[in-house]
């Protein structure tokens, strides 16, 4: 059986991602089910998007990912799924249709994904009306678990038809490249909405705040190589670039949050 | 194997849920473990009860749930059991009686459980004075897991000796019904001590607080029928009325907090 | 399959507890995962340090340990490895060797443990340089799930190089005892760094800050021995003596925190 994993906004204060689970494994017994986090900022479609696109390569090659983050329940908002080959299998991706999956399947390297509108195939459960995760993502996640195809489940839709939101946009000018902070970690290290790929014409030497104030940036390989009040900006782990501090929270040096812009300038 | 099911008030920066998780991967090796959470407020009996008779009807049929919130611990407070019969099976639930299984046990339409008394079969484990969830419920629940059943382990008892507390009982008047806040979700939903398929007499407008001030309320029938500004009382997804706000914590614009009372005024 | 505990400061809000699971569910498919706790405060290696030796005896006798608080991550620090020995079977330790194994490895009674560098092991993936969790400690533990052995994937050393830090170590005077609060839970008691089995030539009945403030404690057999107001010295559950109230948060009593400095007193 497929090994399931699970990301959301739910917390772990409330019966939410429980009751996810248990309808997981009451609809599919036996798998293996994978928490990446259910601590996204309630509502928060960009971090949750940075977490999967971050996550995905480290998970099972057959995995089936169920993505719940989802301010726009109840409205008319589709529910789709994408199909994800690798060399050792594939991957399936459920989420509401509103940029959650912005960042994964622009993965570079990655294979095209075939998307499908799952409308036809989430609109027969009778939904509670407020809580999708359990009764509509959860049956259809356990299908996929047990052996059924998205080809199966929903109607094939144009790849360029998927919600794609600003912020997975990389815009780059002459001197400097904006990017989002997608997420500011335990650490308080800022993880950019850009690629760990990224190759800036000149070698980067500022940041620049939305507020206008700048600051010196140095780009390192490792934490261990910033030096005491230096920000290093670092490739990571994640596969996006990073601004850390020398086991310091960079996010308080520099005042920022998740959801500021900044701008990288080189030259 | 039955899967286990865990509640529980012992957070997840201690390390005392892990232990729980291991004293039953040790007695009951291959049991799929589905924690509902163990964030439940330090003692807050009401709150677990809640999350208890939410979340039950969503797992397996055969599950078996170890519910620890357990303030008399080491006091003479006694474990109790209950089976409660399903379509597709039964499932177990052990608790400390006071009060945990306070409101599962009257869920409208539910079988009535059978209730056993399990001092004895609790006294046999060399439990550690301070932690009881480690040394005798996963070793009850273990047995239950592999096959025993509840009228092997315990003394039946009677139904209504069970402990009932106040909040699990409906107070109605002619023109209003009183209920306390069970819990406040991530949202800032506030959940009531009124079950989903109440009927008032006449259609809800007004909130009352313990503290005299008066707020409109609206029945919808979901977050998004909310208008700005709005409270709408709707059914959810947890078996119980809430109070809620348009993509907005409900909670802090009524000043509402765990434990507080409240009156829904009609007429 | 033998099962995997995981220990580590990642936290849960952050996708690296996931993504640790993830390798490990890709590298020992179907290998149970039980979690201690992710919330280990950053780079506190005192308080996993306890953590560790407080759950260990409570895990399946063959279970594999990942320990993952690692402050020097980057450097040149080594990986180790501790197989230690039991009526049952033997559990495995994987730790960087900064201390985290300094209270498992002199457990009182536990049978010594056979030690093994693994630098040369470890040095055969190809790491990101920023988590070795997910990268390094999640295929070695998962070779040793599925059946290698620490003596077929490291050196043998020396049990005297491993780093033994100072605070485990017990410095006990003619009338008194010093102590380090490795932690406080979520009820407010502060373990303390005794083992509980530690005999005091007299009866503890003071403590003393490190700020020169002293205060009554009397030693109890449980939590419900404690009288209001008084201040409890107890054995706990968890292997070490702790401080406690009654019903109330023992630290916010003494003003303690995780890290504090105390000296129990007697005659």
């Amino acid at each position: 059986m497929r090994p399931i994993a699970l990301l959301s906004d739910f917390g772990l204060s409330d019966p939410y991602a429980g009751q996810l689970r248990a309808a997981l494994a009451r609809h599919a017994p036996g798998a293996a089910i994978l928490d990446i986090t259910h601590q996204v900022e309630p509502f928060a479609v960009d971090q949750a998007a940075f977490f999967l696109a971050a996550s995905a390569p480290h998970y099972p090659p057959d995995a089936v990912f169920v993505c719940v983050v989802d301010p726009g329940v109840g409205s008319t908002r589709r529910i789709v799924g994408a199909h994800v080959q690798t060399p050792e299998g594939g991957q399936d991706f459920l989420a509401p249709d509103n940029g959650l999956l912005g960042l994964l399947l622009f993965t570079p390297g990655l294979a095209p994904a075939r998307v499908f509108d799952l409308s036809g195939a989430s609109a027969q459960y009778a939904a509670s009306a407020t809580f999708h995760g359990r009764d509509v993502f959860a049956p259809l996640a356990a299908r996929l678990a047990l052996g059924e195809s998205l080809a199966q489940m929903g109607e094939p839709m144009d790849r360029a038809d998927i919600e794609r939101p600003d912020w997975a946009d990389t815009s780059c000018g002459p001197c400097g490249v904006d990017a989002r902070v997608l997420h500011v970690d335990r650490y308080g290290n800022c993880l950019l909405s850009l690629r760990a790929g990224f190759e800036a014409p000149g070698p980067v030497s500022w940041l620049r705040m939305s507020w206008g104030q700048r600051r010196g940036v140095r780009p390192v390989n490792a934490y261990a190589d910033i030096g005491p009040g230096e920000i290093g900006l670092l490739s990571g782990s994640q596969g996006f670039l990073e601004l850390a501090a020398n086991q310091a929270p960079a996010a308080e040096a520099l005042g920022l949050r998740r959801g500021d812009s900044v701008r990288l300038l080189w030259g």
